[in-house]
């Protein structure tokens, strides 16, 4: 089998760290790994598969001879660096929101749409891990029952912001047992025992960058006519989203015929036996590939509806994971 | 100014310790305070008014010359006792589920229907905490626009539980602190760091008995035409739940004109600067009598539609505050 040198941009941040686990994990076929990240971390030592390999300065000529990059940086560094990469040979998965809606840049959710892929030019973007999770479940969904509209409140973990955030929720937390004062910088509120309904800056109308993704986002990598109404909120959790998804359908559409849809599909797993108390929570996304689901009910405020919770780890699913297998269809297609 | 004997069921309680507090800070007039408990509490000390009262024994021969009597136990209790004191002579007001959806029974939110009072037979019900909330906000926007339907994502807190939920959130904080195993009983998993989809029993339809609470009462104190489509989620927050609403009406609606009707409206507050990150959490509810709002937006997937986020205080608001100021309506009302 051939095998591809690797860049992973951001190598040690939250996402990065968890790129480089899961191309280990897949048994993605790397012949060097290339952890490149800012000049204070250079010459800081990464482990895959058994070796170890030294931090490299990200930018330019570092990626002369690379097969795959895989960023995991911010939007402002992505604008310059993606072009500069693609420049030198390689391709590129970004994880930040910079080209996501770039009508030239495929938006790819495996699951969803991998033949978007074939109208590569070198970069592929990575979506927002709020719309990955819903996208996986409402792909299935809509090819069976045609979706209508979508209201979907985020339930959402620190380690969304980065690995700062999870660093302020345990001294939150630290601070909270040990009788002391709450401090808080990352966000603008206390995050510990709280629920902060904004994530990303607010635009005019009110809705906020994140819940203007999954709106966009949707429309380009699944069907533009699918209406969608988000509300998103950071709660004190640090890894796993949680989405509360009310669903108006075409076609009439029963909670059996949903669980049998969804036991199916690919990346999904059915987690919804409420008798048993048998339900998806943060913690048990955790660390997981799926986009669990459960508390499938249907919604008989409308013709055709239905009420579900799902969960998965925003840092796989929602990020690595899915930039994983985008690199994986080139394998796969090669 | 005619005097009041009042007494509280359950009066150590996480809520009847806040009717007491709320009988005090709002000067409802009260000569006597009679805290009943069960007998292990009896003869233990509640302040009130600077004056100390010891708790006696709830039951039988308990209600005799008490003018009002606020129930803050569950509804099994409630079942058995709160027939006994009203043939005892005394007005009560329970904050059970027990006897919500009685015919015979007012369920009244002062804002929202005090002329259900009229009908009232010795026994009045206060609404589930959720539901509170929603209507102070809904009945505004209900007179002003018409409301069809509500799409509710509910984030609610742990002492909606009561105080042993309130004692395993800390004991959870005080092990995640010392590195400890996180232990659990209260609730089926662990509630630190995670999101439980679960708020009270499943029926067979898979709505829990909350998400159903939030439906039924709605019809009873507000209008039965209105839709509600409920999911209930439970949060790591310890006091104010938060509800993100997705509101449809007839009449058109915009951010504006709501923002206009909510700030007239009373026992709610309108938290609502984007650009100055004005938004209500739980940690503003935390004490405080209003319902806040905040996060109002035009809902433009539907004809005429907004989406809210609001904030109480679930052991004010949506218990305690609502039970004393139903009792205050006697008090005008004579």
């Amino acid at each position: 089998m051939k095998q591809y040198r690797v860049a992973v941009v951001g190598a040690l941040g939250a996402v990065g760290t968890e790129m480089i686990r899961t191309l280990e994990k897949r048994k993605f076929p790397v012949s060097e790994l290339v952890p490149l990240d800012a000049e204070i971390n250079v010459g800081k030592i990464v482990k895959f598969q058994g070796k170890e390999f030294k931090v490299q300065k990200s930018g330019k000529g570092a990626f002369t001879g690379v097969d795959f990059t895989l960023f995991a940086i911010g939007a402002e560094v992505s604008k310059v660096l993606a072009p500069i990469a693609v420049k030198e040979g390689t391709i590129v998965i970004d994880n930040s929101s910079q080209w996501r809606m770039d009508p030239k840049v495929p938006l790819i959710v495996p699951e969803v749409n991998p033949q978007a892929l074939q109208k590569h030019k070198g970069l592929i973007a990575n979506p927002n891990c709020s719309t990955v999770q819903m996208l996986v479940v409402a792909k299935p969904l809509h090819d069976a029952f045609g979706i209508k509209r979508i209201v979907v409140s985020t339930y959402q973990a620190v380690s969304g912001t980065g690995a700062p955030a999870i660093a302020e929720l345990t001294a939150q937390a630290k601070a909270f047992a040990a009788g002391q004062p709450i401090k808080n910088s990352v966000y603008p509120r206390q995050i510990l025992f709280n629920a902060l309904p904004q994530i990303d800056d607010f635009l005019p109308d009110g809705y906020t960058k994140e819940e203007m993704k999954m709106v966009n986002e949707t429309h380009k990598i699944l069907d533009s006519k699918i209406k969608v109404s988000p509300t998103a909120i950071r709660i004190p959790v640090y890894r796993g989203h949680s989405e509360s998804l009310n669903i108006e359908t075409k076609k009439k559409v029963t909670a059996k015929e949903v669980r049998a849809v969804l036991m199916k599909a690919k990346g999904v797993k059915v987690m919804d036996n409420p008798s048993k108390r048998v339900y998806p929570t943060p913690l048990d996304a955790d660390g997981n590939y799926d986009v669990y689901v459960g508390r499938i009910r249907e919604d008989h405020t409308v013709t055709n509806g239905i009420n579900l919770w799902i969960v998965a780890d925003n840092l796989l699913k929602g990020a690595a994971l899915n930039a994983v297998q985008i690199a994986e269809l080139f394998v796969k297609k090669r």
